[in-house]
């Protein structure tokens, strides 16, 4: 079956700081005309940082969309003007103070594609050093370090809802099973 | 650290057929303001269904915020007035044709908990079996067949980038190798 979905119309519905919503109008492969609502997003980065004992650290912060204080990986989303891994290094150092060496990466996600245009880039690193966080004004967030093999229990009994921290943490001990890290 | 925020103000910007989208105030945690962009989500349910010889049923469809064809698990929006399991079960008959059985949770997931507040179902089940799809109005895929064993490589090759997909596939494999399916 063909699929593909021509644009006719598109129309911009909100700038926001982060969100940016259009409405368009598409020629869907039969002919017919329908409307799709889209988040265009400048994209999202995650790490996985390992120290010597693999234990990973872990971020918790408020997430106002769920009004609750959610488990995840340092992540933060893409600035201009720099690669996704320049990204990740800058968002961990922030987040844990941590520099990390041995980057791998983990792979891109589509978090979720009926809507958004979010790519969230994932790497797992090995911990160099740790110093002070450095957050972004506004942001506020504490420090977890949890062993690895005790985050993959969690993930696997439903205990860490963050879709991409669910896949940093299997993937990385896919890898690391399998002596790629 | 004190984590939460406040909400001060909320000020409606879209409301789509899927997409609600508001900006708010709130107060952060040292009680300076900022703002919140939010994606409102219903909420989504996604299903891994396997035959006898753990093949799992996949979609091929167009994604209009990547303008690509995307591969994923069969999987749609909740609609109001029936049960996450009774969406999965729904979906999954009207893309693929599937009546399942033996369903199991493989728990919720947040796409993006930055910005919005979506909670993706995720459930395996075994297929009972297959009749024709029965697609909604302007829905537009093709269905497809991959070994279990096949589609995790591919998660772990990063040739899956859809995050429910990679989830369910992952934990699918980890539920079948300690027979808990």
């Amino acid at each position: 079956m063909e699929l593909f979905e021509k644009t006719l119309d598109s129309k911009n519905i909100f700038d926001g700081r982060v969100l940016h919503i259009v409405l368009d109008e598409v020629e869907l492969p039969d002919g017919k005309k329908s409307k799709r609502e889209v988040v265009n997003h400048p994209g999202g980065v995650a790490v996985a940082a390992l120290d010597d004992s693999n234990n990973v650290l872990f971020v918790k912060q408020f997430r106002y969309p769920y009004k609750e204080v959610v488990l995840e990986l340092p992540a933060g989303k893409l600035e201009k003007g720099s690669s996704p891994l320049e990204n990740g290094k800058r968002e961990l150092l922030e987040e844990t103070g941590v520099i990390g060496y041995s980057y791998i990466s983990l792979g891109q996600i589509y978090p979720s594609p009926g809507y958004t245009s979010e790519i969230i880039h994932l790497y797992a690193c090995k911990i160099k050093s740790q110093n002070q966080q450095a957050l972004d004004e506004g942001e506020f967030l504490n420090v977890e370090k949890i062993p690895l093999s005790k985050a993959v229990e969690m993930v696997l009994n439903n205990q860490i809802p963050d879709a991409k921290t669910q896949i940093a943490v299997l993937k990385t001990d896919a890898l690391l099973r399998s002596g790629k890290i």
